[in-house]
């Protein structure tokens, strides 16, 4: 992976303009419509059971975000993973809150088995959740864990063949046989609401031009953490940061992208 | 319609500041909220429906936007559009994303056919599939087939009733007899996420003060229109942008209204 | 209540970020989320019915906003306020829209018949509605009827335990025995959704570090309106006010709380 091809990538996006189709929490679903805008891609939202399976025969991309879980979502989300599944579009999954209530963790359980994702991104706590590690590790700083969770994403990513994002001040992929880390990114990302949502749709909007899902998750790490350290460089309170993230994202060039990437192969 | 009567509209907004009712999507639902108020209108959202109809009484206008349809809010734009027409109070309808499922084509037959409709506003795809245009609209960009669009516009007024606004780069307005082109707007407003949703949201606000629906049609898009042009010659990136939208249509005078508007009654 | 302890109250929230749960509309849940974390607290949004009670053990303070109130959502409320009554955690109330429909006048009466409430918050009309004052209270600015709102306030507290706050021009805070104003705040605040929402979210997380709730409520209403003061004073249009609003509230420092705060114990 040449910093030139996460250039290509992002060239790719913005001319294809794929349609991202999520199923996502009430919370920061505006802030993952704006953010899939801004790397260049196109998001559609649609749940009801009526028309989802349809609805996934348009899109590059299914982000299934368990944010605001509910049973109806529940069977939504099953829906269009397996229709996804059948027309081989890559699913992305955002597992919010897994390990803080049963219900989140049985339900990702069982997301994990009925369904084939490509690419599971989370936060130490329920990646960690996730791979049935300690139990110490929820809610942990990814720092001061940093070698086992780099073998935490790679025995998860060879167990199940999902590709595993851990995101903190080191953001961590792995498909098994890779493991990469990324250094782009600011502390202010994790102080407003959505961000790691938003990641999550920029992935999905990567992994629609790009099937090699490593590569298109390091180069979502880099594109938002770059966006996320110029907000942070010019701006001071959390409504002009959150403002100036989703423009810089937007002005972010190929160029700069493959530029000041900050991407490690391990 | 002279200019000053689209300042005088606006200026009866602000003075009057009517409640306009929403059964919208949960992505753009807050944009919708603030752009009303912007406007000088006051917004409502609610669909339960145990209070559906008592809503409604209250409102000036009543918004249904199909971004996220399901069957619970299915359900409730009936009874809302149903309650609406009791009491006489226009009903503006975004068909977001009719033609993508036959979910969303079969509730807008059923909408058209049962609620009386004042204002549907729609791309030229949306209003083109309505519309039983040949397939080959969907998606077109409306400058590749203007002729057909005014004509698909007037035609649809004039077997429906509805006063029928397609947006793209030259918004067009028809309630049958008159055709209207607006010339106001700027391209980033597609980039955004919303601009749809709250172009329909403003059209509702006027449609409280001004029963003639093309003329309120007319002023909205005229009014976002500017604001949008403004926004874009100040800022750059989505996220900048996207928030002086806000603040010029908040800051729009009924003098510049007047002014700035870039209307044809062809 | 001296200024100083406002601004331990504060440090407290930046220390130990308490995480408040909300059940709450999907209008402003975004501008929720956000200006829990401005003040230096954690959001959580959980509404289904299996997991909600087990998230209430993880919080410090349950917000139960009724914006959009529907039948599931109306369980998942008495659910999580139950819950929050045993593990003695405090429920604070915002009664969106009571009085506009007898669904949530009646769900309202509901709420406070059967679980243990620790705040109540809304406008003269709301509160007036739900104390059973006169019908002529709904709608009225609390401008005109100051010394009502006041007895109306302290009478409502007595009556039913529960803290109750006035929003308006000088906010009220009663909880029984003591009634207290604030004069923080600036007219912009009401022109802009979600506000009424937002200091709801920052009452909870001040209700989640200090059991005096009238001490909580008033140092809310001084935080957020000195960050509205500032937001209001430095920006003009409706979008740059409510991006501002977010930046000044996270920057507020406690010192600048305790010399800013206009509170009257009267």
């Amino acid at each position: 992976m040449s910093p030139m091809k996460y250039s290509a990538m992002l060239e790719l996006i913005r001319q294809n303009k794929p349609l991202v189709h999520h199923i996502t929490n009430y919370v920061t679903v505006n802030d993952c419509a704006n953010i899939t805008l801004c790397i260049g891609a196109s998001p559609v939202m649609s749940y009801a059971w009526e028309e989802v399976e349809e609805m996934v025969g348009h899109a590059g991309a299914l982000v299934l975000n368990i944010g605001t879980l509910d049973p109806y979502q529940a069977k939504s989300m099953l829906l269009a993973g397996h229709a996804a599944n059948k027309f081989d579009i890559p699913v992305i999954v955002d597992p919010v809150g897994t390990g803080a209530t049963r219900y989140r963790t049985d339900f990702m359980s069982r997301l994990v088995a009925e369904i084939r994702i490509s690419v599971i991104k989370g936060n130490a706590g329920e990646i960690g959740m996730l791979a049935g590690a300690d139990a110490h590790v929820r809610g942990v700083d990814s720092g001061d864990v940093k070698g086992d969770l780099r073998g935490i994403a790679q025995d998860f990513a060879l167990k199940t063949g999902i590709t595993t994002v851990i995101s903190g001040p080191t953001d961590i992929v792995s498909d098994g046989s890779r493991v990469i880390t990324v250094e782009n990114g600011h502390p202010m990302m994790g102080r407003i609401s959505g961000t790691g949502c938003m990641l999550t749709s920029i992935i999905a909007s990567f992994a629609a031009v790009q099937r090699d899902m490593a590569e298109a998750s390091t180069a979502s790490l880099a594109a938002f953490g770059i966006a996320g350290e110029l907000a942070a460089a010019n701006t001071s309170g959390f409504g002009s940061f959150k403002t100036a993230l989703f423009d810089y994202l937007s002005l972010l060039t190929p160029a700069e992208l493959a530029r000041d990437a900050k991407i490690r192969i391990l």
